[in-house]
């Protein structure tokens, strides 16, 4: 039948001609063709590309596709297409004629059996033959629910590739994926069926106008951005998606979600990127464009639970029961809000806070991404402030203004005291004065404002990029599995978190207001008294708790209290070890425990003086310092690499002598106790962090080592059952002559072995760590909860 | 005389009986006791501290001194005592006794030759003879010029000394010098007569009720302050003392001197210094106080000509002509405005802009110390900030206000966003509401503010500080010192640079708003166009030139410019350098003119690749790499412990090796040598900064050196005509290996070396730099006109 649409169509020229030489045929399947997502979007943008690409000298089909039967199929899509409208920049007779042209180039197919898919693929090639016509692509738009993907994948890469010399092209809607692992593992499945070039992964947001205009702005006004777009001059950069409406209706989706998955992870995240990459010197090429993107994504600090404020609307719960059929007392931790604190350590952006905002049943719908950039200036003049426009005194901001709000349109606003920037002048069209306006504390008339020529939906943008092959419109593998594993930490360590309850629309007053305490993210107000509270007080808030261990002080709390109050007494000891002796001689372990000590020292502990502290190593694994493996490689990359210890106070473990590894003739070892002896009062260690292995082992002093464990050897070269086997180590009696020894145990791996150490005594030839016991120093056991209680 | 008069005093017992057991007598002696300052505020303060003391168990006589005759210098000093007046809190009836037995105890000398002062020497000792009093201390009040400071200092030191066991404490007016060469010379000679702790230098802001509670308010508020009051909470610091007079009547003394040797230099840095001292842990030690000042003191960065805009009110030229009799065309650049931007590197406060501004003919009278705070928070609802008067997306501040203004007292100010300040509520009290005033912005009402219960003039407070001894009041003799260095090169920089000239008053409107940019300052509005520009291009304005020297090319401008550009180029060769092979490898050199270089890369080039960037060094003298004078700690101390190059790739010269220093058999050249081959592709090296010495030396390679002009060696050991003699060096052919040589001339020191250069051929022997000529790479010569020119 569509053999004889097409027929007709092209043998009575009602397409208008190409403008070029016959580019060939482009078949565009959308699979979900009668769907909301359709119905509302994708038609309408199909429709779109047709008015746009009909002169291109590209031919077109376009197959709508789902699972039910043929004729009912067909009416249902059809009464979608029909509803098509013209866009109002169009004129109505070309648009009439092209409608017409589009329906008839469109047809239904039920597609569920594999017979189903093979039949369309002959049918596409039935006709390109018939037709004379040279095939370009095959485009593939699921628009179907994620567990669908494998099957419906499956299907085209079997048996609706199009042939050689032509391409394939599949678009893919989110959900891709609930965390990192799942992520992965659809990933991982796709993988098995396209190519990466193959998939196009949606983020509306990227079509959004305001949104796709970040890029250009930022590359045609770097004259003025490039002095400004850092660190030294921007005070901060919100990302924000506020909503009126709640999740009421679609709370079985939501309440597997929640607002990170829903907006953050993926909108917020995008546009926050387009905002912080590094700008690539060619905006036209994609690769670069996406290779920047993944890299801003890379350089942003680990989350931690205290980087995130959440909330809930009331009402949300009662939907909740209702909607899912929960029991009436059942208690959803969901968020519905959500403040993300996002730190970068690139050079560019490093203390520059960017705030990530979103939450449903907030007062207002808008959505914008926020350039606020420092005051620079001092006006000596009182009345200066209040009487000039221009002043420098004021606010200097930069705005990509998404939609909705007061504005009521995609916008972007520039301070008019920042300079006038220069604009597409056939794509965006400066907005008309609007003084009654206030828009971030300022009246509208301080800013220059501008709105697009034509208002473009989202999904329009999409589908011409998907067309024009842009990839740096869509979500990469790469970029979202690096976005998963940026976010998956806070959603797993937040995920038994109560978030705040709030009332929902203006009712909420500051009730949402947060602020950037101590590297995290805290509500202003405290928690407001019942009936808000969602009660029972949750392991989260427990204190570090204090007893004993082996006879020595214990303290125990969950992991991130844990570090936090580690971190807190080992800047305590260095303080008062500098007060009393002008120098502070640290002994570090490396492994992956102390990781998030050196991090939460890095970013929380300005204070620790760092200018007069020597660093130690505990032990060392015998490959060169610049191994990835190496203890001195971690502690440079988590740790000294952020805080400014001199360059002669760094001592790392001589492994790598005369060009040979841990070689005993080589007197590494020696060298390295002969540098503690010259430096260090007594070869008193101020203070030595240890860990505890399964095995008991601490330093790399393993059971049954026949070095180090005592003797007058103040450093040695030891064996580990474990790769890389050769290490360097403090022997147990130079770790006994410290002032204070840490030992830090982290984590359910080490349940078994705590639990074996407070029953045994010292007996440090089985486990070297009960051989720990400074002769006149103290002892101190940090111990988290998993460790200590299994 | 004054004999009978005290004898009359105490022996009719007019006195109130001692509160304690007698603590002995005080002279004091105040000269200039007729002048301005003495009738303004000191004869007042003396009285305030006789009230104040009457009961403390000293006894007091008070002498004052001048140059005139006996007869009339009395009638003349009498006429301002009887008009000294009763403060309002004191009673009138104890008052008007007290100042009854105040003029009793007074008396005038005149004091002109040595004669008079042993005279008055012995008088001060027969009266206590004839009393029975035991002498507790003499004070001696310099209120007379500074040009007649040494021979009064002489007279005191030798005739007027009080006998063992009584304390002698010498205060002293400022100017304390005009830049540090004077500065040093004045303490220089007050330093053969007094030792330090009898010498107490006036800053009369010390005393300001505002200024004096800065460290009180610090110390009463820590557990609030304590997390806020560092570079992650505080946005910029502002030091501010704006006046509406102009410097007509006192040019003679203004041309001299202009506004930051009046204001800037002493006052506003002084008030700066509390807010950012490290606060000590006992308030009441004034030894701890002065060395945490001075520390504060000593961790600013060096100031440039760029810290500063100047300028000049217009009608301060006529002003000048006319007092000072100059001709009608005489022009002068003595700035009567100043704004600095001043920046610490200490862990506390670095990258926080500390901003000072004074000027004369401003719009208002008004002077403060402000600590504004950044905005940690976000209000997700709209409405918030409009509405709550709390709201924490509100500014934050805290201001020390001097006095005047639109308040029209000391005050303290606190944002009660912040928190509620512990305040001493017998010295200070809360402030009535007054909602219709609006400071820094804001409503009065949003802050919580403080006025001092009584106000005390600034010199009363700090008389009874030198009676009770408190040091840490008054400017110490390190403390004067570093602050004139920390001000001369700004003064130096800027003497011929003229200012931008205002109008005065409220006319000045924006002329004089300023903006941070590149580190420095600027003026935000261009230069008007005449007639206030004061015509004539300065040199400072020229552009770096480009030409050639020696056939290689030559860039050359003042050094600043010089500085700037070599280090923009340095930047460009890095960046293409780590574009094409992923790294850079960069040699400097040590000495003292890379020192400028080192900071403007350290505080201009963030955006320096140093992640991938290799250090090595030109040349290292042979002592300990701690040791102050080795090339190393120099380029670690100015550039190193600023930026962020890896561990491994900093590489220090191995200069002591086996506890030795450049044993040729420790082999240390060639274990560099090795690791040069090792790590630098070709053993080519990006990029080599080099030096000139006076004697053509260039590295460590000397005139004459059998060694590193020719041969295989890529480093050697060298010796030097100065000390320390041993050095190690790159060799000149490994030098000619590398892709860049950059060779940095600065300073008159080399125009003969310069010119003498210009025309010699290759010839390294005599001349190691002329020797220097990149086989494959290039050779660009960075000089300033001062090398250049002569």
């Amino acid at each position: 039948m569509l053999g004889r649409v097409l027929c007709t169509v092209l043998f009575v020229g009602a397409l208008p001609p190409p403008a070029a030489a016959s580019q060939g045929h482009i078949s565009v399947v959308l699979l979900g063709a009668t769907g909301d997502l359709a119905k509302k979007y994708l038609w309408q943008g199909l429709f779109q590309l047709y008015m746009d690409q009909v002169s291109s000298g590209h031919s077109f089909t376009f197959h709508g596709a789902a699972l039910a039967a043929q004729e009912p199929g067909q009416r249902l899509m059809f009464d979608v297409l029909k509803r098509l409208s013209c866009p109002p920049d169009e004129p109505p007779n070309r648009c009439a004629v092209l409608k017409d042209q589009f329906l008839k180039l469109s047809q239904y197919h039920q597609l569920k059996t594999a017979e189903n898919y093979t039949a369309l693929s002959r049918e596409i090639e039935r006709l390109l033959l018939q037709e004379g016509l040279q095939e370009a692509g095959r485009i593939f738009y699921f628009s179907v629910p994620p567990f669908a993907y494998t099957e419906i994948a499956q299907h085209i890469s079997s048996s609706c590739r199009p042939p050689a010399g032509a391409w394939l092209r599949v678009v893919l809607e989110k959900p891709f994926g609930h965390d990192l692992q799942s992520a992965q593992q659809l990933a991982a499945q796709l993988a098995g069926f396209f190519k990466e070039e193959e998939m196009y992964r949606v983020d509306h947001y990227l079509g959004k106008q305001a949104v796709a205009h970040i890029l250009p702005f930022r590359d045609q006004n770097r004259q003025f951005l490039d002095p400004i777009w850092n660190r030294h001059h921007v005070e901060r950069v919100e990302v924000v998606l506020k909503e009126t409406v709640d999740a009421k209706g679609r709370t079985s989706f939501y309440e597997r979600y929640g607002v990170i998955r829903d907006v953050l992870q993926n909108h917020l995240t995008e546009a926050l990127l387009f905002l912080t990459m590094e700008l690539p010197a060619n905006l036209s090429s994609a690769q670069q464009v996406l290779q920047h993107k993944l890299q801003a994504l890379q350089s942003l600090w680990e989350l931690q639970r205290s980087s995130a404020v959440l909330g809930q609307y009331q009402a949300y719960d009662s939907q909740v029961q209702e909607e899912l059929q929960e029991a009436p007392g059942y208690v959803s931790t969901t968020p519905t809000f959500a403040g993300v604190l996002i730190q970068s350590h690139s050079p560019r952006w490093e203390g520059v806070p960017f705030l990530l905002t979103s939450g449903k049943a907030l007062d207002e719908r808008v959505g914008y991404a926020r350039v606020l950039f420092k005051n620079r200036a001092y006006c000596p003049q009182s009345g200066t402030l209040r009487e000039a426009g221009h002043s420098h005194c004021k606010p200097k901001q930069i705005i990509f203004y998404f939609g909705h709000g007061a504005l009521g349109t995609p916008a972007v606003l520039v301070s008019r005291n920042l300079f006038q920037p220069a604009m597409p002048k056939d794509s965006w069209k400066a907005a008309e004065a609007r003084s009654d306006l206030h828009v971030f504390g300022q009246p509208l008339s301080d800013f220059y404002v501008y709105s697009p020529a034509k208002e473009r939906d989202a999904y329009s943008v999409l589908i011409s990029n998907i067309y024009h092959g842009r990839k740096d419109f869509f979500i990469t593998t790469e970029n979202l599995l690096a976005s998963w594993a940026f976010w998956t930490p806070l959603l797993d360590s937040t995920s038994r978190q109560p978030p705040r309850l709030y009332p929902g629309g203006v009712e909420n007053q500051q009730l949402l207001d947060f602020e950037m305490v101590g590297g995290g993210l805290a509500f202003t107000l405290a928690e407001p008294a019942e009936p808000l509270s969602p009660g029972g007080q949750m392991p989260s808030e427990f204190r570090a708790i204090r007893s004993t261990f082996r006879q020595s002080p214990l303290v125990s709390a969950w992991a991130e209290e844990l570090i936090a109050q580690l971190a807190s007494d080992m800047e305590e000891a260095a303080r008062s070890s500098v007060a009393r002796s002008g120098q502070f001689h640290l002994a570090l372990s490396g492994g992956s425990s102390p990781v998030g000590l050196f991090q939460r020292l890095a970013r929380h502990h300005f204070g620790f003086p760092w200018q007069h502290t020597h660093v130690w190593l505990v032990d060392e694994r015998c490959v060169p310092l610049s191994h990835g493996q190496s203890n001195f490689q971690g502690l440079q990359r988590h740790l000294l690499q952020h805080v400014r210890v001199p360059y002669l106070n760094i001592h790392p473990m001589p492994v790598q002598l005369n060009g040979r590894l841990c070689v005993e003739e080589d007197g590494g070892a020696r060298l390295y106790a002969q540098d503690i002896a010259a430096l260090v009062p007594h070869a008193s260690l101020d203070l030595v962090l240890l860990g505890v292995g399964p095995d008991g082992h601490t330093a790399s002093l393993f059971p049954r080592s026949p070095r180090g464990l005592q003797g007058a050897a103040a450093v040695v070269l030891t064996e580990s059952p474990a790769k890389p086997h050769q290490r360097m180590s403090l022997s147990l009696p130079l770790i006994n002559r410290a002032r204070q020894v840490f030992v830090l145990v982290l984590g359910k791996g080490k349940h078994d072995i705590t639990t074996l150490l407070s029953r045994v005594g010292h007996e440090p030839s089985k486990w070297p760590i009960s051989g720990v016991s400074p002769s006149s120093g103290q002892l101190v056991w940090y111990m988290d909860y998993e460790a200590l209680l299994g």
